[in-house]
């Protein structure tokens, strides 16, 4: 795990669907990534051995995905000092995805989480970078290219479109 | 703590006044509780303790109460086997308590919490007398007086407003 | 109905896909279920007589399914002194199944509904169990065997998760 | 109770603030009205007896308020073959209302409740008046006339705005 | 339109599916339906028309079914003193039936609109049912009938359920 | 009513507190302004003539505010060729103003509404001039300064806040 | 871009299908229309500089559709003095719809957007014509004209709906 | 501004109140902060500058705070490179707070806003001193230190109500 900077931990195997963009958006940015499942219930002593041993192994930054009563990254947050990003799963059953987003969110004073759109773990790939580059110029570098990137996209499809006969 | 069946715990001190109730029915009802602050959040492992402890110290039933992304009941419930009966909080800055009454009632399967209405810390108390009633005949005597007094209570006024004049 | 302590009922025979689950994890764990329809709507009789009777037929536990404007838990809970669990369940035209959650949570003062997540029937029979097992030591063994399964389940998943390769 | 067409009820007397509306405007009408306390929750066993007895006294509405999860109106209908009007009280702890509208309006097929806005018991005493009035020409022309009043009062506050200078 | 009592309007044509259960089930109760489309917004003066004529022609009941920002039944119950029965449509594009059911609900004071559950105008069927029945005997026994057949149904199907092996 | 532009409506003398906002705007921006009460719902004739007419008198845009079942502004566009602005009121025993914006934004096709936010008449008044001054140069340069003198207060309160020692 | 009134932008390409229908509309009422992609978040300078130049290019109205957390109609409100109508988009991972929806409506005092409803694009674009229409005699004549269409079609299918037998 | 890190920034000086935490708990933990207002809506060329100039001055965190149709954070994040920290406010006229919670949460994939609760501007100050500290371990001691404090308080406070009578 030398050099791994990020965790992606998930409260179900179900979850990865969801949880892959933000590893693969992390690789592309030249992250490296650890990912692995913790359920907050089903596991609530590995989580809780996850979360404290998790700086020590020289993680900076913790995406927690979870679905329904989203405890995983709250709970997360409250046993590290790490800046953890939580990504509210729209799973079955779920609320419309209320639940998740609403206890990922609403933490209470003291503990953040650094909440980001449902099912939006591309976003939590990039904030981890984000925070990363705080102290890492080339990261920062690569994190600038990566939104131009997005930027040109939208010019191509805007001549496309400027061009479309109706 | 002997004999000690119930254990209303909350998220923090400024619960006091919401959980109160349950507290005051179960004493009502004959039942010996046991109080006590547990923040999910702020000292997570001084919860964990409290929930693997609680069946060997005779802990049959555990009433949690919180606000806000409210893990306190659902992280309870995942590391004890007792049944758990979660209240919702509506804390300041809570959004008007849906993420509260999301964050205790949508559990994943294998880990229930049993929630009642908002700020309905009374009804958990009832509940948790209830539970115990299913193995205490004198205690399920004593629901069931209970709940005549209440339908007395409402014929009483029944009378009364029968008796208005508009 | 000998040794019969669980009673599974819905409001519909279109809710039986859902209520399965509780009837399932039920049996899984030893404990004898009985299972009926009974529409607090259609059938407002048989729904009374059912929960007038129920104690005296050795039922100590009663999980009652239904959706929409979900009355079935409610007014079971306020005929018998049984601790009643609800499970909204999401039927068509419901609206998102908020009207079935908040029509069984939201019990006023002295009727409590043990309210488990939208569908969730499997957490429903869990949670009756470890009620029954405040009382019987051999289920309570039962029921955190069922909780080590799952914890195992997860762990091996997070075995799989972590050798992926992205 | 000669001549009562309407019968008011509520779950609580803390309703009758809002339900009082309600009885006025019948009054005013010139609908004679019974009114009383019953509650689905608390005295299931008189909110039966009520609503199986209310045709064979000459009732021929019902006005039901409830709040919280209101299953009054629902239950009244589920018994009685007559129109039932169901009133969402916005009650102390509800969620915004929420939990009383969707417990009264999400009706399953078959068992109708004639559901007004929110807290509008004064809606539910003039739709009785125009219920009775599909076989009472001298009551509907009272509910015409009512109606006028209102438009003459707008026609009044409409000059008095015209007339303003800002 | 001879004999005539109910009017069963529609906002658009493609409301028909939704609403043919109200035509269907008040054709069972023996009860005469006229059926047509009657747009509050792309045809108001026709609106105004029909709701202003529609007692005299000896309508005794209207029903209104609408979608998204539904203004048809309250409209509609502004101009006619007869009682009028809203069925919110669950359209495409409606905000998961929200816009409708509160279009047609949250009426002020003086205008009451007999709103039925999202979709359910086999409800709003009935209730007329219920209405014309406060005056009409015959009617009236059709309609108990009805409801027990409903009752019926559900004790099979509790026979039926009763008997599975899970 | 010569020169008179804008006409601002209102469903109630009481939501003229909060249609102040969009006639004193529209002054500062030295447009003419005609005020009056309409009610869709208790002066449906006078709503309908309203609308019908105003194009004729010389009206170029219509504020429509109402709240609960607000119904004002959508029947108003459906009668008219004018553009409509609507401003959903937070009334009371409204939801929340759900109400009132769903029952305003969720117009069909063919009949636009534009809504603004809850409550926001001055940004309806706002946008009516926004509207004529599309050809009318002397006005688009009033609102122009009218954006500029916002962006003057936010940078001067800017240079307050930055002044501030916490 | 001569002769172009409207411009209607989306903040992706993937908001064609649901913007379509406001250029159709335009067309068909006889306004040219400038389409193209600006993204609020993707290309904040094109963005910029697309609402900085579109009065000074002749653009008379701004439709703007985006959807999420939609900033785009807001954004562009900010820097023009043109009326922006806001067409909040439900796309993938949204809400239901309810961010958009907020995002654009709730817009701070100053700044307003005129807001139609969900996918509602075919909206916008009638809303544009009718505020070109108030000063272009001719085009108001076919606003006019389009209603009155709408209007026969429900004539026609109120017509078919009245011949069915059910 | 030298040695200032974080850069907290509101949309109005009415944000100030609950932006105040932010700044607090910064201070408190040894972090600079530079402070002022920028309104995405009223000065959007100031917003779009001091997004642009951030980085280059040495600002490795921005907190936005915005309510409404809170779009600052949104663009903040999508001209710069750098974490910004939404605080959603709830501002008056907001819907409960939902819209600027969506506004800033519902980010589009490429522009992540890390999203805090409600009002909770302390925990926004939090999350920026721990991304700080994921490159000073100075910091990060502070950090931990201050979790310990809240820690200590629990424990303070459930001795407090354990020691209590009921």
């Amino acid at each position: 795990m030398e050099n791994v900077k990020v965790a992606v931990i998930m409260g179900s195997k179900s979850d990865l669907p969801v949880m892959q963009d933000a590893i693969e958006v992390l690789k592309f940015l030249g992250v490296e990534v650890f990912t692995t499942v913790v359920s907050a219930h089903r596991t609530p002593k590995r989580m809780y051995d996850f979360a404290e041993q998790a700086a020590g192994k020289g993680i900076k930054v913790i995406i927690a995905g979870a679905g329904g009563a989203a405890h995983l990254p709250g709970m997360v947050a409250s046993i590290t000092h790490l800046p953890v990003i939580g990504v509210p799963v729209k799973s079955t059953n779920s609320i419309d995805g209320w639940d998740s987003m609403l206890s990922i969110l609403q933490m209470p004073n003291g503990i953040p989480v650094a909440t980001v759109a449902l099912n939006a773990s591309k976003n939590a790939g990039i904030l981890a970078a984000q925070i990363l580059a705080t102290s890492d110029q080339e990261l920062a570098g690569r994190v600038v290219a990566f939104k131009n990137e997005l930027k040109e996209k939208v010019e191509e499809s805007a001549e496309e479109v400027e061009r479309l006969r109706f």
